[in-house]
């Protein structure tokens, strides 16, 4: 079966003075290539008329579908339009479910619908309009010699609503592109190299219908196994035999299955087991105690915190002895525990944890370097801690002491979760 | 003068299928522009020899200058350095100076050098090398009929360290671009739309050769004056006075000259006054402690934080009246004055904030929906409290509210910080 191409084009000069990073094209790239589309190539242009032209005369060389972001605002630098109804000889027409999609949403922003924006009801004689119930730009889908162009909103939640909604399955179904399942494995606690190498047997005995990418981001690494075929029934039996051998390969690194983050995943173990959790931070400053309440639910399970940036803190409200600080500092096993174990027993917590290092740039000695972090997990069988040693970078070290705490909590509940 | 036009290529399979967001590319247009230098078009393309080529045809019949990232590895599908070496019909040579920082590189790391790594200083003899001190990939830097190329490693601190310190300074030199000046005021507590129109008069009498940008970004607003002319020391003057007027208009709102967050500056005014802070979170959840201590050298004003999630750890850790909880509830204004008031006795400090509120997007009822948050600020002169409403985002509920009491600080603190 021959690839489907996709080019992305994004119109706007925001975007190439470097005053909004492009992350639609991105979000668009990844999920093209979930659908089974190849995209070839993203252009960004200005806002120019000559210039888009040009960018579409080039795109249609190369791809089957073209789509374009931006462009798309009732002001006069918003050229997409004008330019498409050229580029496509036609004409502009009122679009009535259009202009009642605008003028709702007029209405319930208690405003009056300007003139501008009802001309953005006026879309080209020649396209099926897309539409955006989300914003007052409506999407347009043009279809010529077999392949076909669209225009969305720059703006990502439109965009990205209009694309899943609309744009993907159109696509999907005029292109005839095969059945694509994907399935995600998460891991933590493992660098890539190694579990390349832990399987590379299982990999390579892998069909060729099946592919693996290893996707990492600051010490967890995502595993996503992408299969395509005709019958989506066989597909996916086939696909979870697969995922079945990779777990029995590295159990104890997989957290979960699924789009699920390490945060939300712990959350889910301490609700189903009716367990609470406590944090006490030095070095990681509020960052460990963010990422577990960034979760909707959180106050289910999670009791509160203690940051303890100052001794004083630590002794007065985490009850470290004074004597442990003064014999082994507060960078320490000793430390470090005391205050995972006290944190619990002043919240009343089933669980504990505590971080304590030298996050940096500055702070560092000769026994201690910056990047030096202890960190302890406490419940009522143990209190364990582990040494870390990062770098100079003080926002990362913050993140990678937070994964690692984490991943202690996970350890301890040692299960996995299915999105 | 005729405006110099650069475009950006960047090379790699893994921005195309969204493997990886192309911040490199944003960066460099806001450098480029900065220098006075236009991006007109950023490509993205495969790795591909052919597809290379293609893009580098199409820049140069628009640009002056082309820049390149990505595609420089050491490995097989990494093709940039052969393209260019093709495209500009000339041969490899040994480049002995790259070779030995390579070498330096892999001592440093303790590793033996490959022959894989070795050859990465094999450069076209055509190009000027463009030292890498951060990696194993050398840039290049070719000329051709009056136009530049530089190639780059898409690792984003290599390409933004050589770009620094080599290729912007050499790309001015090279094309003589007029003197460039940005001054940078950054404002918090008032919504885009509100300064404009405050600044229209001023804005409007500037200059030809002046030029303002606002550049908001989650409740605050990055104000940027450009101004372009022959004579540095005259430029520098002028610019000073006009935003010496702007000073003038919103002083209120001005936390900052220059490139200074606003935890940062904050951080600074407390610093100078021997001030100092703590904090006690509900709804924030520690993301307001995790932002005061990103800054190093936090610890010189900052005690410490109690998460206060529960209310009993509201009631046991911060002394707030369980009347005051059960008449008013925990997202009240007596309860969050309670807070503040009562963590600043507890941990000693000079000031203390607290934040309670329904983070969403559950939680909420008729009489507090989602995005109600109360946020207080106490010193030993005053306690005062604030309501905000926000919607029904989580992650940008916790951010704007951890915002607001930042602001909240910078009000009572009532100064401005020089870069």
């Amino acid at each position: 079966m021959k690839a489907v191409i996709a080019e992305i084009i994004t119109i706007g000069d925001e975007i190439l003075y470097g005053q909004i990073v492009d992350t639609n094209s991105a979000w668009m790239g990844a999920e093209l290539s979930k659908a089974g589309i190849k995209v070839k190539q993203i252009t960004s242009v200005s806002d120019n008329a000559g210039h888009i032209t040009e960018a579409l005369d080039n795109a249609k060389t190369r791809a089957d579908i073209i789509l374009m972001t931006g462009g798309l605002g009732p002001t006069k630098d918003d050229l997409t339009k004008d330019v498409l109804t050229a580029y496509f000889h036609t004409t502009l027409q009122l679009h009535e479910p259009s202009l009642a999609d605008i003028a709702e949403i007029f209405k319930n922003r208690g405003r009056e619908l300007t003139e501008l924006n009802r001309e953005q009801a006026f879309l080209p004689a020649a396209c099926t309009p897309v539409r955006n119930v989300l914003g007052t730009a409506p999407g347009m889908w043009f279809e010529q010699n077999g392949k076909v162009y669209v225009s969305m909103p720059g703006v990502p939640f439109e965009m990205k609503r209009m694309m899943t909604d609309i744009v993907l399955p159109q696509l999907k179904a005029y292109f005839k592109t095969p059945e694509i399942i994907h399935k995600v494995v998460q891991t933590v606690g493992i660098a890539e190299s190694i579990l390349a190498a832990k399987l590379e047997t299982w990999e390579t005995s892998l069909p060729e219908h099946l592919k693996l990418a290893y996707l990492p981001h600051l010490g967890s690494v995502r595993l996503r196994l992408t299969g395509s075929g005709e019958d989506a029934t066989q597909l996916e039996q086939e696909m979870q035999a697969e995922v079945d051998k990779l777990q029995q390969i590295i159990p104890s690194y997989i957290f979960a299955h699924g789009e699920i983050k390490l945060e939300e995943a712990i959350g889910r173990m301490l609700k189903e087991r009716g367990l609470t959790i406590a944090t006490a931070e030095s070095c990681t400053g509020g960052y460990l105690a963010h990422k577990i309440t960034s979760i909707s639910g959180s106050s289910a399970y999670y009791q509160g915190s203690v940051i303890a940036y100052h001794n004083n803190v630590k002794i007065r409200e985490l009850n470290v002895n004074p004597e442990t600080l003064q014999q082994h500092g507060a960078v320490s096993e000793a430390t470090v525990k005391e205050m995972a174990a006290n944190v619990r027993l002043k919240f009343g917590s089933d669980i504990g944890v505590a971080t304590s290092g030298i996050a940096g740039p500055d702070g560092g000695t000769l026994d201690k370097p910056v990047g030096t972090i202890w960190i302890a997990y406490s419940d009522k069988y143990k209190t364990e801690a582990r040494l870390l040693q990062f770098n100079k970078d003080r926002l990362l070290n913050i993140e990678y002491t937070t994964l690692a705490v984490l991943n202690l909590v996970r350890q301890s509940l040692n299960t996995t979760v299915e999105e």
